[in-house]
């Protein structure tokens, strides 16, 4: 009886062109991190569950996919790449160089309700600073955003920043510090529910007073400085996280990107693990997708580990919701699926030949393969079209006698005939799409 | 209460010294695929176990990690990338065009026991044809071993082949075909446990003369032709698979790669899936440490889960073993793990302009971080060491003015000074190492 080849739900395989933008991106990216210094690190996808939820209880825990191993061991596969990131610091901060900057690009897997569009095991692409708390590594983190998002071709993404110990600081001064959970949890929702329902929401948590005062808060708008002005006012006056954002700020119109950069303070990233500064990426013309890469400074992460205090910042791409979004600006390379040239098979007698053809061509640096089997010139056409390869080279005896090959341009269907085998090269070359093998390559972002 | 920062048994962190080389391995066999028209793919890493293991049963199946998700479903963990292809490829092939080429490297999971040095989570690289069942696709897996150990800086690969069905074909011959399975068992093992126990094995499963002339038939020795003579008399004459064999060796030899493949009747791949040649690859120098990349012709692999039979051929690289293979064959590119150029922080005023610098090497290709912390500039020097940096850029307020800057060479204890940032550019990418980014760039193959 045959086994159907399904895949559980909330998973999916991911076919070559998909695949292929996928490996093009995560090679992008990673070209990005390096020209910042980052290194590549990786941990197991498999951990003890207690490593990875802690004294937990949350949300998340629900949706860990956990279970005892043949040794008896409550384990459990990894649902960020924070946590773990977490727990290696701990493990090796003495085998570290610090301050310490890394990026990890990785498979994570949730139990999620697959209802809203969520994949169950889906990639993350973390960066991270840590052992230092300083406004230079704050603002590293956000050029790094910036240059990720221009290296893929992205000219106009807009990060909005904010401080989440500003944010404490006013509830504090507004005698509400006990109610910083419950407010966080609705601040979040603005941008989905809107202001009505926020200040509904808010009147509920708050006292009145508090609540236009919150709102005010929250709805800061202006430039850099205007904003960081209202909000000095609204928490109570200058402060350490006030002085911190006024020199992020500084950076950043020295270094020429302060028009790219928001100061939004409805962003708070709901209950997450931050006490600094807090941001999220929107891509021009479709901000409605929500923030493509999200993160902050965060200065107890490893506490759950170790007595040291490391401070940390960082910031998480969605490798899917990146590929959805690069799709939807266009902005994607043609797809290097497949091959620059097929060598069609016209004469089983020069099969040797056609192979050491194949490597010529590959010692050049094209992309080249042997169509294996006996079929009409026709056939192994349409097998290239579908494929997506643009030229055949074909070979013939007495091709092979005269050491020269034929040509087929597959989209104009003609034919270059007679060509040696390095005016072949050169053909091929010029027509494939060999200098855009890097989507980093051929785009370095310009500031 | 701290919880310890502890890995699972047989599970590990990879640091970044270790994970860049994997990268730069990854990198170059994903170019190396590619120049053979091999395409990405992902499937994922939990799949029903019914799917997995079929009706299983086996040695593997032990080994599998395995339980029930949220939903009750019985879920297992990949433990090999080639039975979820075989599922792929059962469902996805009018998607598909064939014959199809794809690569796929990922992590895969197995319980083993752990005292024989095996890790429990290890990445595998593996890449097939599938949908013909031709001499030219087995030797362009062939071909696709070689390139990529050439590639890899490794010139000297040896691939060691034979013909599961030859052996087949010997056993009927003398009448002893039922005694395939225990056969085969023996014989996997001659290299492990040499000729004198695997006689007496063999004497155990067989007749004595069978014993000597199955002796005679792994022990064959020669020239590529000298061994098919012999194993074509051993096992009656002519046949579809020696006739296979003959092809091969053919297109071997009109490749110029004849003395790069022995044929060696002892390679039998045991009780794997394999119907027809099968393959393994020792590495000059150290063929002690057995294969690094094996595989073989498989033509009813998508038989569990599809009523069509679609044959194929691949074969898979385990990329830890790999590793430490390079490692002993000194052939590791040097580590790129970190920055081209340390920017020092020497005056905080200046923060903005170091960023500023930054942004300008990086434009240039070159990998540049900006040390966020005022500390002695002897402190950031010894930090860039240990990260392996071997530049440091210095700019005080006076060279600010003069729009120049300062470099250290930390290896060699000098500096030059007062250069403009165009002379600086230029220096550091003399020094750097940015030409061997890539390790298949600088060691393209040549045949």
């Amino acid at each position: 009886m045959l086994i159907e080849p399904r895949v559980l739900k909330g998973f999916r395989d991911s076919l070559p062109e998909a695949e292929t933008l996928r490996t093009a991106i995560r090679n992008t990216l990673e070209a990005s991190f390096s020209r910042f210094g980052f290194v590549p690190i990786d941990t197991p996808v498999l951990e003890y569950t207690e490593v990875l939820l802690g004294k937990g209880g949350g949300e998340t825990d629900k949706q860990v996919y956990r279970f005892d191993d043949h040794g008896g061991r409550d384990v459990a596969m990894r649902y960020d790449l924070t946590v773990p990131f977490a727990r290696f610091v701990a493990a090796h901060i003495n085998e570290l160089y610090v301050p310490f900057r890394r990026y990890h690009i990785g498979k994570v897997f949730r139990g999620e309700n697959t209802q809203r569009g969520r994949y169950r095991e889906f990639v993350q692409c973390d960066f991270d600073i840590v052992g230092t708390d300083t406004a230079s590594a704050d603002f590293d983190v956000l050029l790094m955003i910036r240059e990720s998002f221009r290296a893929l071709g992205v000219q106009n993404a807009k990060i909005h920043i904010s401080h989440r110990g500003i944010f404490n600081r006013f509830l504090e001064f507004h005698g509400v510090a006990g109610k910083s959970e419950a407010v966080l949890r609705i601040v979040d929702k603005l941008r989905k529910i809107g202001r009505e329902k926020t200040k509904a929401a808010l009147n509920q948590a708050l006292p009145e007073r508090t609540t236009e005062a919150t709102l005010e808060f929250i709805s800061a708008a202006g430039s850099f400085d205007q904003v960081l002005s209202t909000l000095t006012e609204l928490s109570g006056g200058e402060s350490d996280e006030t002085r911190r954002m006024r020199e992020i700020g500084t950076l950043a119109q020295a270094a020429g990107i302060l028009d790219e950069i928001t100061f939004d303070p409805s962003i708070t990233r709901g209950l997450d693990y931050y006490t600094g500064v807090v941001f999220e990426t929107f891509l021009g013309g479709i901000e409605k997708i929500g923030s493509v890469c999200s993160g902050g400074r965060y200065n107890n992460l490893v506490a759950l580990y170790s007595k040291e205090s490391i401070p940390g910042v960082g910031a998480s791409i969605g490798l899917d919701r990146l590929l959805a979004a690069l799709e939807e600006l266009k902005v994607l390379p043609p797809s290097r699926a497949s091959s620059d040239v097929l060598i069609t098979l016209q004469d089983e007698l020069l099969l040797g030949h056609y192979h050491f053809l194949a490597m010529q061509l590959r010692n050049q640096g094209i992309r080249a393969e042997v169509f294996p089997e006996k079929r009409k010139l026709g056939q192994q056409f349409a097998f290239a079209e579908r494929k997506g390869i643009p030229l055949a080279l074909i070979c013939g005896q007495s091709e092979a006698e005269r050491d020269v090959v034929n040509l087929r341009l597959l989209n104009d269907r003609a034919n270059l005939e007679g060509l040696s085998v390095d005016e072949a090269i050169r053909e091929i070359r010029s027509r494939s799409e060999l200098d855009g093998a890097d989507m980093a390559a051929g785009r370095q972002s310009v500031p």
